[in-house]
């Protein structure tokens, strides 16, 4: 009989920073531990691991997985687009928080307000017109940004963030037979509405499965949580360590099915 | 003889966080290196130090000194104002990165050019008038940050920032009499510039020394920097090792001087 090859399994950890200029970066506040934890589960049982993480991310505890490690989510594509191009994953578990946006330009209220008044003066529009030509110059009538350290001489700056590339989109498009487990994560809301949002996120990208929380349920030990697959909550879990436990079995009854 | 009380040291280090929302926060890069170095250097010689720093800080290496942790810019103030009126410091060393602004509201860039558009219709404006409305509405015409995780559904968010208390201020108004280090980080600048906003901070805050470096003059194990008194620069460094002794030998002449 031949031997069975080691299930391989790809983890996004920890958060992204974004650069904003040489000495300040927007921060995804997610410390890696969660991920660091599934990591763990996977190398316990013997599975080869791969986890790309933020720069301060935690590392898992168990040696022998291979770290690489991001900044910015432009970074994460490439890196995340050369492995999955690379190598075949049995899944893919998507738990970094990935900055939604990232500051693209950045002027003071004197500016703005200025650039606006200048561009209505000039002329007698319609009131679509003038609303195209404001939003405008609000998206890109500032100055480009990170190329030195702002100033910080003005009273009010006004920043414009523009919306990053789905990362989660790129997993299924390039290895559309891997398991693919998504995260979600909201503040304040009801269960009903997790579960609608988890399971959209899946229906949307692909994912076999979703792990759904609310930042109101995670404090000190406790880390309330549960996993979805694509239709219905499938199993829950109190804390980091149960997360992880129940995100590995999950998984592995899955990829013992096919294998 | 009556014996002499320990020189007692104030030292700020590493860097702010202002948060955005539940999730994400704008973080100044410093890593507090230098500020654990240079309170290594009064630790080894027998001075009390006390440590105020940003939360992922890099600490001392030698043990014994108070360390306290803050978060942004309003927790600094707080806890050195506290400091400052509960002790005497012989000096005060303040090489933390404070963020200079903090976010204060957001909006999408279409609810901003339609809040614009709405108010810009409403009548017949003088250039001043309309310049003052379209400022107040971009500073203040978005909704309220900070209460849950922003919404990743528009293409571009514009964040409005509000600049921050200069917390260098505090410390003379509360202690004139203590020794004042301040520090000055630029980017790209000429040496010329460098010296001319040093002594310009150093005549704002009544500063008795600065510390002024260029970020293009940080790299590897280089750190190239000058101490400046209140007229002139009075030493170099190239490493923080000795950007640390330089101030630690300095400070320390003069305190002796005057016990």
């Amino acid at each position: 009989m031949q031997e069975k090859r080691p299930v391989s399994i790809l983890i996004t950890a920890g958060g992204t920073q974004e650069d904003i200029d040489t000495v300040r970066s927007i921060t995804n506040h997610a410390t890696g531990r969660l991920g660091s934890l599934i990591a763990d589960a996977f190398l316990q049982d013997g599975a080869k691991v791969t986890y790309l993480c933020g720069e301060t991310s935690v590392l898992p505890a168990l040696h022998g997985c291979d770290v690489i490690k991001i900044r910015g989510v432009t970074m994460l594509i490439e890196k995340l687009d050369m492995l999955l191009q690379e190598n075949v994953y049995d899944c893919v578990i998507h738990s970094m928080a990935v900055s939604d946006f990232t500051p693209c330009a950045v002027t003071t209220a004197d500016e703005m307000a200025q650039a606006i008044e200048r561009e209505l003066c000039g002329g007698d529009f319609s009131k679509e017109e003038m609303s195209a030509r404001i939003r405008d110059i609000i998206i890109n009538g500032s100055r480009q940004l990170k190329e030195n350290k702002i100033s910080s001489k003005s009273d009010y700056l006004i920043m414009t963030l523009k919306q990053t590339p789905k990362v989660i989109r790129h997993i299924k498009a390039i290895q559309p037979q891997t398991l693919l487990v998504g995260f979600k994560l909201l503040s304040g809301v009801s269960e009903t509405e997790l579960l609608e949002r988890a399971l959209d996120l899946s229906a949307r990208n692909g994912c076999d499965y979703v792990l759904a929380n609310d930042l109101n349920d995670i404090y000190g030990d406790t880390h309330k949580a549960f996993l979805t697959d694509k239709s219905k909550i499938i199993c829950r879990a109190g804390t980091k360590t149960e997360i992880a436990q129940i995100i590995f079995q999950n998984v592995m009854e899955r990829i013992n099915e096919t294998r």
